[in-house]
């Protein structure tokens, strides 16, 4: 009963019979029990703060699918938030950002902010009391850049104007990095305490950055993150997952202490293999477009990543977030094969 | 007199005293002249449909900078609408595609779809004529998945729903990939025989694809392309342009027989080295964010470029193309430092 949660074995390094199992965005609009909550609330930030619902739907892929881990509902904009920039949704457009506030602002706030997100912590700590102990729960925050650039366009699809601002002010750009690691890192360690026992850096626009640049808005950040964490006391292990970097992910591999990396769709197998080998656990790599079309290509590629990549310690997913309207069928097939154990259907299906 | 150009001699493999430089849009919209020019003609097409005026252009960087390249000034477009498929250009948003013709109609078009790109030849040979013999004329095409993916969106801002295609529709994707292969290996063929002394393909958006369909969508078509191409008895040597593909350039450099291989922004120095080592040549990957901000950070980053990449053939220029708001001045300062030769003051300056 007191074994180690295959998840936390894989992440200390250990090569496993068959590898655990979770999805990005595994709790969502791919869920019609997720579509029905989410129905109760007037928007999405509303759901993010409130622990029971949160709760309820970070739980509900984990009553259908043997997946091993669980991930906190919440989002990456929170901390911007918590800074005193507006955050809200337009729906079907994503996030928009109000004006950006002053850095000495935001460095005023920085000791405020984990207070404001308290309700993040309740909801890790219902979760964590109804999750079986064999199953995993994993915290997470958006890494400084990628919150940095939602903070400097105002919105999400953009990022140009931001990978220009390092180049054009690069004293303000390091200073708001700063803001946002110091918040950072407080808040995992309140995930930590609350029940978070894996926590994950989102870096999902690591796109087309020179190697040093990345050097200095990637690497630097996650690791003072890390290291910060780990100075208050907190073992847990991270992920990181620095998304679109291309080759860049081995020198991240090799420079930032997390005990895995995240890979994306586009990683190679040999990639995988070689941060196999330099001693960390590699997660990924399924492309969520497979997983929405399904059939035998599905198929054929979830046993090609198993085939690759199970020689070391590997944590199966995706390599992206699971698209709204993929089929719950789908999602359940590739579990089962993974961890031979069926989805179970619902009281209502 | 006789003596190889400097960018043949690198693409031939050989390690120079300095690299060979020119930039991607180097003949575009950062330039006053050109714009005078482009204030001539109704549209964008019409200007690469106009040999006297796509000569003028192409040429316009070569007096300015000491540039080793010249690219023709055409665009990636111009296949699908010899293909039948209309295409037009909306001002400030971009290209506009009409409906995909038959995949029937498009491989009967394929034989006489190069005999409507013949102006494109005429440019060819007008800049050949007047272009310095130690300065390199470089023709070019779009690559098949790319151009594909502007013929399935319609558009050129959107690609996720291609990118489902090649997993919803795998036989009519490659289908497509077959036609474009085929009309493009006639067009690169065409265009070496009026005057092209280095073939490249541009594969602006190979992005988030996942190793195996890469290979089947990428590599494989490019492959076939220089084959055709080489089958037709042209020697001249091609630069391939997998950009945004991340790690997976290092299996395209493996594979595609190519010459060189074109590096983007994101390129980390240790994967050009080894592309270097594995005895081709490599272009790339200056930031051209960087190049338009300019600087002290621009002037140390080509430096950096220098050194880690000039221990073998390399060929200097951008990671993406120049930026329409780009300073001419930057651009003189870089070209001087690679070259050691300044820009030219034109006559109006």
């Amino acid at each position: 009963m007191s074994e180690t949660p295959r998840l936390l074995r894989a992440l200390a390094g250990e090569t496993l019979d068959r590898p655990p199992i979770w999805f990005m965005r595994q709790a969502g609009r791919s869920l019609p029990e997720y579509r029905a909550i989410r129905a109760r609330v007037p928007d999405f930030l509303s759901l993010c703060f409130n622990p029971e619902l949160a709760a309820e739907v970070t739980l509900q892929p984990m009553r259908r699918f043997a997946m091993d881990g669980a991930i906190v509902f919440a989002d990456i904009l929170l901390i911007p938030q918590a800074l005193g920039q507006e955050v809200w949704f337009e729906a079907g457009e994503g996030p928009r950002l109000g004006e950006l506030p002053s850095i000495e602002a935001m460095r005023d706030a920085v000791e405020g902010s984990t207070a404001k997100l308290a309700s993040i912590g309740e909801t890790l700590t219902r979760v964590r009391a109804e999750l079986e102990p064999d199953r995993t729960l994993i915290g997470f925050a958006g890494a400084p850049w990628t919150v940095a650039t939602y903070m400097l366009e105002g919105r999400g699809s953009q990022r140009e104007a931001a990978r220009a601002y390092a180049y054009d002010h690069p004293d303000e750009l390091d200073a708001l990095l700063d803001v946002l690691v110091d918040s950072t890192a407080r808040y995992l360690v309140m995930q930590a305490k609350s029940g978070a026992q894996v926590l994950k850096l989102f870096e999902s626009w690591a796109e087309s950055l020179a190697e040093d640049v990345f050097e200095r808005i990637v690497i630097g950040p996650h690791t003072r993150i890390v290291e910060q964490v780990r100075a208050a006391g907190i073992d847990v292990p991270f992920i990181g997952f620095p998304r679109g970097c291309g080759a860049l992910v081995e020198p991240y591999a090799a420079k930032v202490p997390v005990q895995a990396v995240a890979l994306d769709t586009q990683a190679t197998a040999a990639v995988g293999k070689r941060i196999q080998a330099g001693g960390k656990a590699i997660q990924g790599a399924l492309d969520n477009l497979l997983l929405r079309a399904g059939g035998p290509a599905l198929d054929a590629r979830v046993e090609a990543l198993l085939e690759q990549w199970s020689g070391g310690p590997y944590i199966f997913n995706l390599g992206h977030g699971v698209l709204p309207d993929t089929p719950v069928e789908h999602i359940a097939r590739v579990v089962e094969r993974v961890t031979g154990k069926p989805a179970k259907a619902l009281a209502a299906e």
